[in-house]
């Protein structure tokens, strides 16, 4: 029997969205005021999906408790209260549009599940844009 | 990498469940107080998921602007605001159900969209009563 | 100790918002597409606050149950699955604005309660537009 | 064309996370405060998912009406204002976690519903913690 | 210039409504199902609302993250995932309404906040019933 | 009849919260990560509550529509997308917390409403933290 435990966060974060090999005027034509260089910002809502069998012992997919500390410590811990394009280390180099911060935060999380478990990640920029990535 | 990007949108109006070849006894019996003669309504919440692969150079799947403009062009300036019964030309023969408008609302989006991309909408007729179609 | 308790209830309905003594096009030009003359509809959603001492015996200010079944009564029953404009009295003559909707329930509540309680009503048209009227 | 109709419901109930063959001290340890012996309470939403073709005659996958009526006769009924632990027969031998909950309420639902249809359920334990199975 | 500023959190606990002095039965009679002798549960949400003057130097009502601790360490260690009836003192002798747990948690945070602070208190026993309470 | 009308709108921005007077260190000590020198930021959500008597020829206290065109152009344009400290007048030498904010979107509003009508405003920084001020 295999059962999907979600798991609801949240971060809060600045960014722009914008490419250094374009000059001002192409970011704002493709970006709009999501380029804005002096940035903004989001209340990012984050569910993460973890799917697998029960472990009959517990009756748990995965302890949430663990799943939530996860959470904290290799997603809020490394994205809250931060400016991703200044201090984020992947966003250095790339666009951080709401598609690639999930692909960041699958990527943080994968590494620290069971091989038995999928995971999904949804990733809520506004309460009307909202994206999901489940590794494939 | 393929990330599913969602989009809420919402309209507000009126509908009646009912088939014109049955008489006004039966529509009752089988659609109950959706079937009024006079109508009644609802304020439509709208996500339309579209999935595919990120593009390298701007971070996104698909303008989230420009599918905010194709939904409102497509899908608000059609139906909200109207009474789907008498004005939207697909229910003239066709009951204005949840699952019958999701399946319009799809059909008005897909071919604006590239043979790429895939498209599922999720449909609120109200807060405890929702839809989703993707075209499969 | 005052404690004011909250229920909330909803219904679903078509309306126009016109008055009879103007014609369509002074109709559209005040009430936009708010007026159209084949209706639209709205999935209310209602909140009825009562305000009172605590019963000591019960620990209730009014028992939930029985202001529920209040709501029900006089309100839902009233005006679910209803064209407002077609089939509820008030409006025969008065525009269903929500501002309007809003002392019409007020109006239908009012009696059934104690003097010694204060009653005020929120009612939300959509999610962002909404209502507040306590007899004031 | 097959379209996934969803309806919410809720349920409040009493549980506590624990192993009668475990003592107080292991069911804390690996439970936490979930163990608590004097139980604790959860508002329960419920979200139960149909997918089928839609019927040409009716526009309807199933009517909601007797969706809704199924869900309050066989879980409703059965769970609400219960404690799982000492009153719901599944839970005597079993741990009423988030997930153990969604495979009974899928059980309960499964029988009552037509071959050709597939059932999902999804149920939040808070709007942080929720599940989702499919019978896979 | 006064604003009030508002912090929500949650704790989950079991209760029923009933008082010693009753039978049984009548506390079914007043109580309903919330009478169960075996205990029902809810996630209470809580909003704590404190008006005063904004401090030119920070431009604070009070530090929300003092607020937030205070929260904590009174409300949420007192009543998360606890038996109301059984281990809450106030309870012992007091029904668990939502109108009395909202009167409790006022007291436990009154006597925390500067005099010249104003304190309100609203408490969802479920998305649909809630409480305020200001200590008027 | 005195109705209160409430509108629901949002901007996005990005801020720093800290005094140019304090050194680094004293600004993290009492504004702890929010003092983060590249900023982070939030999605806003406003409500914007209008009291006054419903004007009998329309039904309205004011007309929706005319409320949420001034929103749109003294609140979203003037704060939406924007680095609240570096781009906005007023919180050049103001720290840009929710009670600040609030009274500087009160001010740009109050001057455009009629004198008879009472305003007050509800600033969501997060869905967990929110302030309203009423001009008293």
């Amino acid at each position: 029997m295999k059962v999907t435990v979600h798991r609801k966060a949240h971060f809060n974060a600045a960014h722009r969205l914008f490419r250094k090999d374009w000059d001002d005027q192409r970011n704002r034509d493709i970006f709009g005021k999501c380029s804005n260089p002096n940035f903004h910002g989001h209340n990012y809502e984050l569910i993460v999906s973890v799917t697998g069998e029960i472990d009959p012992e517990t009756g748990f997919v995965v302890d949430m408790k663990l799943l939530k500390d996860l959470i904290y410590s290799e997603v809020e811990t490394y994205l809250d209260h931060k400016n991703l394009n200044v201090e984020v280390e992947e966003f250095k180099e790339m666009n951080p549009t709401a598609e690639n911060i999930s692909v960041v935060i699958w990527n943080k999380l994968r590494p620290n599940l069971k091989k038995s478990l999928s995971l999904s990640v949804t990733l809520y920029e506004t309460p009307r844009n909202f994206v999901t990535y489940d590794g494939s």
